[in-house]
């Protein structure tokens, strides 16, 4: 009888190399060729690797001819030093095995330093753009985001949910809401987990989870997708709001350590500046408002509101006055938030929740929940809905839940911030908007 | 100008008292309301935490008259021993707050041991009934299930991806496919990451993906799901398919070891044994069928299908011949194969594929997919495919891709077989099959 072996083994990368680990040993390699250039005396192979760039050196006769650029190949070669080549190793190559070719060369030059795509263009070649290094980066240090995300939360004491993307009825109202034929009966793609993560609470106290989420958005704007992935959390027993934020806080330290400490690479290639963490401020809705409004000399159109531009100019306030990357604006207007959220008992125009602007734009929304059946009922009643269309959401509060609270954070507005990218798209693998279904 | 703190801080849990840490203490521990009983002279509260349920011993004076189960409530009391506790721990109340209350009883026994309700009526009940101890205990190690899957291969070089579930064209054929009004365009729900992973070898040589597929099987099985979280991995430079399943082996060495080292409890309170990983045999295909016919004495009667008894006396042959809780199957006919896999240079009527049976019943799919343009793009029209209408996907076979391979694993069903439950639909949350849309 035969038996698998177990663990293929990680092959070797370009961190082992830079870190000094391979000097002066032969080593062998897999990638692709990333770029390929003939100086006549002496060839050089850019190889890249699932986490680097190797510079190697070949001469012309150990070079195979029909070897391009994107073929995929084995090189063997010997590990030396070269100050002038990224991360200081080069390989002098002994051989080079061909493990496949491509049948046409890039349609873009993507070892090119910066690729000045318009960002349409861009998207449609994604499937092979997103090899340029740059590229990947940001999506390497996405990765970073979601792994923070959840370290964070399992050492927090919370519970990772799997909850279901088509339901019977969307969680945040309005129209923005795909609809789907399900055999035959009506149904739609989740807003939100909001019932599920809140009906869980119910189950493990403390919950999050990592999923796609769809937004039917008839616009299209640089800060819009109408699929991305939110990172969702919920959890029990909480005194206030304020405890829910507190959490997103924990995270975002965490998230900072992680990428200092394993995505070095990725950030240098960006010249990302990591956010201060260590002291954000939070404010009032109103009173965020009129700093803002004082200070940039723009008068408050709708008290109930808050623009983009209004958003923008809180993020600068308090970046301006103390530093601050992140603010927690508090205490938003009832008439622009959910039926599940809770009133401000000192004033029920506001609810017990809260926004975080990172650099001047949302990237949560979050808040304590209601959670005691005829207040829900109530509430619901207030803004027109049928409580008998969500039954199985309110079993929960009829037969007892915790006060709780949770937030959603979207990963790739997270990271457009984080990476400086103007277009969230851009942080997104494989966007859909309103004229994008593919690639 | 007020700052946010960092840290909720994680409360204390069933764990640390069932270890000893607080004996002697007294402390205040928030939960629900598990069971109450009133035996007159003393009444017994099971508190339900996140992590377990702790007897509260409660002298009548102390226990508040409204308190009935399912209230949240913060117990402060003393530690003390008690063998006949589970966790061999109680606590001795000093005094009950409650903090929620629910409008009405439960409508099942939660903290029954069993609670014998057919399927159908559990899953509508179920926001509630997974309150029940050994209900969320399944749902606890499904956690830990997807925590070994991405720890495991962040270990070993793969990078984490998110990709869009609202997707242009299927990956996977045939009809099982959810149609979406996309803005007017028609679009449909993801069947598998497929496309998106294969690209994203070419960016990163190693992915993964945890996330739901759809599947609109028009049949209700016992074994099928709507809509599922798939597992799914991808790799670059591969020499065989073989290499796909030694991380897979892998994987589940690491899934039982991070299991029995952090969810114990759990495997207790479900009687779990968890599966021999050490060696798993593989065997073709054609000699599995063979092996089980002659021994079970079963005529095969399509030699390119596995109906389901065959595949459980596949398993059972394992089981019986050298204690295998999995087998690898091999070499799976072509034409039961999607269009990317790759055919057996030996024996084209094969792929060089396999399945991993998991106690009789397949919980995964993998193998070697073609990576040269011109092979995909013949094998596509042998299929009666249209290659122009794959021109993204075909994108990056034209540019050129490393030798590949990849897998997708079921993660529900994988619980399923784990916890030794008959239906999938008890080891998904909110299952979705033809007549159910909700909770």
């Amino acid at each position: 009888m035969k038996f698998v072996k177990a663990e293929a083994g990680r092959p070797l990368g370009f961190r082992e190399i830079a870190a000094g680990e391979k000097d002066g040993e032969t080593v062998a390699l897999k990638g692709a060729v990333h770029a390929l250039r003939k100086l006549g005396g002496i060839d050089f192979v850019t190889l890249r690797l699932r986490d680097g760039a190797l510079q190697c050196v070949c001469p012309p006769e150990k070079l195979p001819e029909e070897l391009v650029e994107e073929c995929a190949v084995e090189i063997t070669g010997r590990v030396q030093d070269e100050v002038r080549a990224p991360g200081g190793k080069e390989l002098a190559v002994e051989s080079i095995r061909i493990l496949s070719r491509p049948a046409a060369g890039m349609p873009v030059p993507i070892s090119k330093r910066r690729l000045r795509l318009n960002l349409d263009t861009e998207l449609s070649l994604r499937p092979v753009v997103l090899r340029a290094l740059q590229e990947r980066s940001v999506f390497k240090l996405q990765e970073g985001v979601g792994r923070a995300f959840r370290e964070y939360l399992t050492a927090e004491g919370f519970t990772e949910i799997h909850t279901p993307k088509i339901v019977h009825a969307g969680a945040e109202g309005g129209s923005n809401i795909f609809r789907l034929d399900y055999f035959g009966r009506k149904a739609f793609l989740g807003q939100s987990p909001q019932f599920y993560k809140q009906t869980m609470v119910g189950v493990f106290d403390r919950v999050f989870e990592v999923a796609p989420v769809f937004r039917a958005e008839k616009h299209s704007t640089p800060r819009h997708l109408n699929e991305y992935t939110s990172l969702d959390l919920e959890m029990g027993y909480i005194d206030s709001f304020e405890d829910v934020m507190a959490v997103e806080a924990g995270f975002l330290r965490h998230c900072v350590d992680l990428l200092q400490r394993e995505y070095a690479d990725d950030l240098a290639r960006l010249n990302v500046k990591l956010p201060e963490v260590e002291k954000i401020p939070q404010v009032r809705f109103d009173e965020a408002k009129r700093l803002a409004a004082e200070k940039y000399h723009r008068p408050i159109r709708d008290p109930f509101d808050l623009e983009p531009e209004e958003e923008q100019n809180i993020g600068r306030y308090f970046q301006e006055e103390c530093g601050a990357d992140f603010v927690f604006v508090t205490h938003y207007p009832s008439k622009k938030r959910p039926f599940y959220a809770m009133d401000d008992p000192e004033d029920p125009r506001y609810t017990l929740s809260f926004d975080l602007l990172f650099r001047g734009m949302e990237v949560t929304t979050g808040g304590q929940r209601i959670h005691d059946w005829q207040s829900q009922v109530d509430k619901m009643l207030r803004k027109g809905m049928h409580p008998e269309e969500f039954e199985s959401y309110l079993m929960i509060h009829k037969h007892g839940m915790p006060p709780h609270g949770g937030l959603g954070l979207g990963l790739e507005r997270f990271t457009a911030r984080l990476c400086g990218l103007d277009n969230v798209r851009a942080a997104c693998l494989f966007p859909r908007d309103l004229s994008r279904l593919e690639p």
